[in-house]
């Protein structure tokens, strides 16, 4: 299963090529998932905003994100939309997939639905940085945290480590910091 | 008059045909509003979020709603925006049209405009399902719910009826369910 | 510096012609700032809401808006995205453009980060009106409003001094209502 939050090329990726090798269903909001379907991919499953799409051994809701979303393909803008947020029912466990967003106050609502893991942008620049995040796990009520967008380009140059001793100052979460390849154990 | 929430083209539908014939005005957001009116339509009326139009006999407020928007146009997408939800004041009443959304807290604010009757999306997939549409209607503080877009495609099947029944259970609004042709004396 | 809410025409005017005679740097959202590049202008630099970014002498912090951005180039629609509001720091002050948006109760987080001025729509139509934005200022917790987005076409004609009064009488902010050409200092 591939699950987009928004049509930008750095969180689109290679999708396309990897749906079609693989037959993965590629679940997104509704213009991007047409856009997808439109170059060929079968499993292309569009959605939106308040919509929670079932998939093999779990399910995904689509809620905000406050980012901005659409696809540079040959030069020409395609897949206009909004970003959204993911959270993810799998194997007994909740995960809030924030996106790339800033802090909002309906991540309140968000953390309603029972968050046992988040996982926040902290990059700075073109989503919320650390302080924002930390702010954002107290919003959700969340234990746990997977900083995620940072460090990939000069511009969002961080800390992890130091996002890490922030949040567990400042809220009862605890900070999972991930390397590339690595992984965690829910 | 013709009120658009958002570029869809199963919210646009016949817009301009209709238009054209009668000589309606459309009152919408500002691409949509700008494309219709590129495409010959005289009354077009571009407005945007936080506006309030005046039409024969009454108001409509543009307000927040969390989807997508934009026109499927022989192929190529146009309009580009951000969808909204309507507050209609006409006849001494007060409308809540949602549009398509997800639930949000911002709904207490349109709660404040002090509603008669909100008309809110409940099929789940492109929109809020039915428990977050009693959410929202005790956010809006109404005392009637219309629920729409569900039934008309698979991805978005409901009962209306069991909507009907949780309403009633969680909240003091009473669920009015309309068939299509059918009416509502408010 | 030349700072960008959002994508439209009116908002936009002749960055892109100052930027190349003047050398100034751009900062705005996304997709925009990716088509000032694409126009030849050196200094563009795309951000997105969340995000903080340092210029000479001060900062720009990105923050949500409430309308629709994008641009209308020679007949053919670019740069689609979503608009932002603008927090800057400079020479020891913080303001807040709220660019084109209506009210929205996330205005209370862009308060928390303490305002000494914000720049506030009244127009209607397109942006909130007289009422709503003093609600704005009740929201923002700030001690003075600048009143903008009225005036400069008939559908966005208000009386500022009655907007200044009602702030006045409604909130302990003062309005500080500029002429064209005319300054403040702060």
């Amino acid at each position: 299963m591939i699950l987009l939050t928004h049509a930008h090329n750095d969180h689109v990726g290679d999708t396309v090529e990897i749906a079609k090798r693989t037959g993965a269903a590629v679940i997104s909001t509704f213009e991007l998932g047409e856009w997808i379907s439109d170059q060929g991919v079968e499993g292309a499953i569009p959605a939106n905003h308040g919509g929670t799409v079932a998939f093999t051994g779990g399910t995904v809701k689509f809620v905000p994100a406050w980012h901005t979303s659409s696809y540079n393909h040959n030069g020409q803008v395609v897949a206009p939309g909004v970003p959204a947020g993911l959270i993810v029912r799998v194997g007994g466990r909740t995960i809030y997939f924030a996106g790339d967003t800033c802090l909002f106050g309906d991540m309140r609502l968000i953390g309603d639905e029972g968050l046992d893991l988040a996982v926040l942008p902290i990059g700075d620049h073109f989503t919320m940085g650390p302080s924002d995040a930390v702010r954002a796990a107290e919003f959700l009520n969340v234990p746990a945290v997977v900083p995620c967008h940072y460090n990939t380009f000069p511009a969002i140059k961080q800390d992890p480590h130091a996002f890490g001793r922030l949040l567990e100052e400042r809220t009862s979460a605890r900070a999972i910091i991930l390397e590339p390849g690595s992984g965690h154990d829910l």
